[in-house]
């Protein structure tokens, strides 16, 4: 159960109206990385969590936080569109700056949401849920966690770049340490998750299962051997389990790919006799 | 330039027909993790790194096995659903395990493909280019990476729960060792290049962009202090910049939010006057 | 800013495992009119509005308990998942019932959640923002939040027929309670919003944008007269400004629907010359 | 069965080319609460009505109409695209004016439908079947009409403050005026149907089913108290059958949000033995 | 302009309920190459066309009929939901045949729509317009109308094979027979179009443009010489410009794929001083 | 099984940055008809091809070039973005050009992918597989093939005319050159195809199944009597079974569109009595 508070978590004041520049801050509220993605994100990932009670709580303390980031690049969003010119007029026309905000800003804001923020990313596509992962086991979550963490804040950076109103920067400022932290985070529960389970993702899965012979060996599909010197084609494996090789001609172990004639029923050609 | 070889990686035969497994293992073909997911998340990263051969070639080595992968899994499929049965006749109906069967397979198998594999996941819902992530920070995108791999051999190892046909199970033995590797290889690489780059993505964020106040500490949003007790509350933190902290009560910094009223033109309410 | 507590809203216990009815319930919860699709749009509707406290505070207050709904039949899903079936054995096979279960389920509860819920609705397409709507106009979106309730109370009632299970009939009584009260509210806030702006939206268009000679009157575009009998077809119209009419065979005013040749560059057919 | 006339229900001719409120226009035709959502959802509505044929005949006489309007305003984008500048030459380049048409109009228009409306809206995001609702039940779908005209209008509106274009104002001008009739034409129809069936929808729900002891309260979810000024926080419900509440500090009923252990085949964390 | 007759162009009556080929049927309702599709394919063609008026009308006359194609297979799909068990209880649950019906239908079909037809295709996806096309091309659009005849043709025969309820069929031997017509009209329209505007579309491109040392080898990609065995490997192109020839083994010539170093406010890897 | 060779197909070399116009070239990257979409599409049909090598090798070979154009062009969007400017500062917003470009690129490329190309079309919405189609009727296929190379090949001739930049117009030369290529392979294919198979697809299905009396009509749903004129309307049909007809007014056959009452269970309007 949530509760309200009408405070924002920090300031998120531009110093002046930015229309184009609202539209890409949409990228961090409803994109793919955005504050929505993490939040629901993390919210699923909490209330699908089955025992472990630390990693839970801190989940949900981290996904109710995220919560309170939406809020608060939505505020920043709709503050960005005040003032904001919309009229196409013939005279606006004349002045190629307001024309190139007319065509620049997202025309949702205008005409959708009448000047407040839209749940879609900086090209005006709709948030979907396709974006998160909550798979019921943790140390492939904190996986999830940390990418979209790392991403996140690589877009926060580039968005930084982008602009040099100070209210929004300092808004920025704000979400670039706590995804310092956040990134911190995941990264020492991820420790102690692997060193319980281990770093190849399920633990669970029995040795017989697996075809070990090609468990450790980089296979070479595309020409060039750059790939040959990294750690990953010769050494011990992070696992502890194997030694990395490199197959220099990567062979087809399956046969021909080839499919028995369709019936007839399936009417497709070439067409098998009723 | 892509050459392609009519011989599969590795077997792709199943024992008997299993329609409503064929609709199942659709996930890992067409899924949010399934190999068109990583084949594509390869190849745009590895088209658009920016130096560095080294990575750059062993990302195209696995993003060109994996469409390899695709071209396995939608043979396993097709095959699966051979001789499956369509025809929902008023004496199979009689059959309550045929019923099920009719019931229970992806529709599209029957009437779109012709007992083909479907671009698409288990639900049927097509593959789209949103579950995927190229950023140009390659710290970044190999914990994308890995997840990705982590993800993709958690749903392989469930699937092989799910069956008992020796063929499928063979197959899906190839994959949960290729994903071993893959994860392997991307904590190599991840390891490498955050001794270069550090730990926190980017690392080329000056300090003075950040409210580092902010940077170390847990913010306790949800209620109960489990999460006060992992390794992520105190300590040092893994960037080795700072001392995680927890906030018991967060507290609120940015003041109400609150907007602007509507111009006239939002037609929004309450009206301000023309 | 919010907080979050570990409690559920309401009781969210099932007397027995049902995943059949997992994969129905989904869509009260990531459907069109689920709770997320609820929740979303308050929160950005609260987030949006310019003025007018009170309902703004109405209007959180109603999106904040949103966010548990979604955690109640969140849980509720899960524990629906306890003990399900999901290795496709051959006795399994022998056995219809469960095939049939195996058939029936959403393969996503099994194979990428892991036993928990998906964001996603009762045919396994993802929820996405495309759904809500926050517009900025509080009587045009009292009329959405008003419709989002009632097609949601509507969806709980067929889902309480569709079980006979105690513990999720209980669930979905409060959940019927809580679309009672929500229903109740939105059409007092409507009641008062409409009786200051009127119960056109949006109040602000000046009578000299609107052609007005066709504001009131029905258009027989389908044969027979039935709608003729309807209170909408003669008598005042409820914002007291007309009385509606009835047009028989109504007439095309703007002339052939046809276009200008396209330009060369357009590559069309027929081609214009260069 | 259809048929069609090939005159425009109104006039749809712009005084002069303008790509970038071509782009604009996009959103009444292919939007969310566009043209085409609205003759699919009282199609949908029509075709699936049981019943009540003064309704269905109404539904369908409505819906036939906005097949109409697609057509209308379809012509219009067409049009004003005619002559729109699409090169994008060096010269171009250096004239400001025409550099920000060509980066602000939508490319579809240019690329892919050869200066042609597109089924979409006005950020180029495809129409989708997930906008439209058709319940079967008429009191919960006239909600939906209403909202849909309401919304509509609005973004007319909208779009009208956004042009000075005589030409397209007409046009947009008989939108207003439809769009009165049809909200008053739903308001009307709501009114009978509420009368007949009540107004909290679904009527048909026996109170015994339902948790009455929270039916009629509001619940402060968010702090402060302004919602409970509003006429939905005491008296009298519109439904006639309670008293508003208001709950000054709502309770968790449901206990702690936790769930069983995973079984081992579901492969998560922690993982259970075997 | 559009108006609305009541009578279906052709009867929908299935002799008895299934729910489980009602979802089946979906699929050429709102599929890919549902009636949806080619309705509103068709339309925005006829609307986007320019000049032409024989092939403009013939498009409309086709685009209107379809409509009545949606009309008739919403019909057959509500009909054939009448009467579906839709309750879960217990003794249903022992009786494996309902428990499939219960499991194998569209839960839309029962919680959304109250037995009536969805705008989705058989796997419970909405419809969405990156389905159609309208290019303002005439030779290439009817190629686009003669794939999607193709495909919906053999969509209806696959779902004949599916059923034996006599009035099933009897409405899809109806279909067959329009299928036929529209394909024999289309490459009909075809062959004169392709008279007028040549073979390759589109015909206007200029022999300058091309690089035609290209234009008509076939590339040998796949390992296998099977395909030089054709018709398109040697000879004269249908284009009657040129002569078809067999590269054995392509060639690369663009160079390395690689790109200069991101700047530093891209924040990639490796990162370029600032 | 594939292999990678680093060299492109092609050359790939803009002469200078264009960023607008790489938002532009993405709609033959990952748009409905872009390299993306023949791609998967060429390779789908191959892998499901059941029999005819000949034919599985030519798609083989095709969609395996396709691979490499997605490379081209992904590195040709790259290098356009290089040097972008991506700073909007106040005295860029003082340069009309520069502002323009900042309002009208694509905001991924500079957020996201951080100067590399996006898996989506010309708007920003990400390539979806619900673009192609693999239906294993290599008939209908081929004509799915032609459509597609004749859409790609128009935009590719639309987006040459949209640029003077020679290096960008040379890649496009080439790919002119190659749809030519396939056009013309797909048209022959199909000729030796329609001989086997007949020009009516599917081929199979008997007579009997098929209402023939309305095979061969053109139906008159448009007024006016256009279409009449054209070789569609009388004559020898071209599947060289039928004489093609003419119907001025069409008839309906089917009787009302009306549907029993919905039973109580589902909670419509009008209610059935439990």
């Amino acid at each position: 159960m949530f509760y309200h508070r009408k405070e924002l978590q920090f300031h998120a004041k531009p110093d002046r109206p930015d229309p184009v520049y609202a539209k890409k801050l949409q990228e961090i509220l409803g994109g793919q990385f955005g504050e929505i993605s993490v939040a629901m994100q993390y919210l699923f990932q909490g209330w699908n969590a089955r025992g472990d009670e630390k990693y839970k709580d801190l989940i949900m303390d981290t996904g109710t936080e995220e919560l309170g980031h939406i809020e608060m690049i939505s505020t920043m969003i709709a503050r960005l569109l005040d003032d904001a010119p919309v009229k196409e007029q013939e005279k606006a026309a004349e002045n190629p700056v307001i024309e190139s905000i007319l065509g620049g800003m997202n025309p949702h804001h205008a005409i959708v949401s009448g000047l407040g923020a839209m749940p879609e990313n900086s090209t005006g596509v709709p948030w979907n849920a396709g974006y998160i992962v909550a798979s019921g086991n943790l140390v492939s979550d904190m996986r999830a966690n940390l990418n979209a963490e790392s991403q996140g804040r690589l877009q926060v950076a580039r968005l930084y770049e982008m602009t040099d109103d100070s209210g929004v920067r300092k808004m920025l400022s704000f979400l670039l340490a706590r995804d310092t932290m956040h990134q911190n985070q995941w990264i020492a529960a991820l420790k102690e998750l692997e060193e319980k389970y281990g770093t190849t993702v399920p633990g669970t899965v029995p040795a017989e299962w697996e075809a070990t012979e090609f468990s450790y060996d980089l296979m070479n599909f595309s020409d060039g051997e750059d790939s040959k010197k990294g750690s990953w084609a010769s050494g011990k494996t992070p696992d502890g389990k194997g030694e990395f090789g490199y197959v220099q001609e990567p062979k087809a172990h399956g046969g021909k790919q080839e499919l028995k004639p369709a019936p007839y029923y399936a009417h497709g050609t070439p067409p098998v006799e009723k």
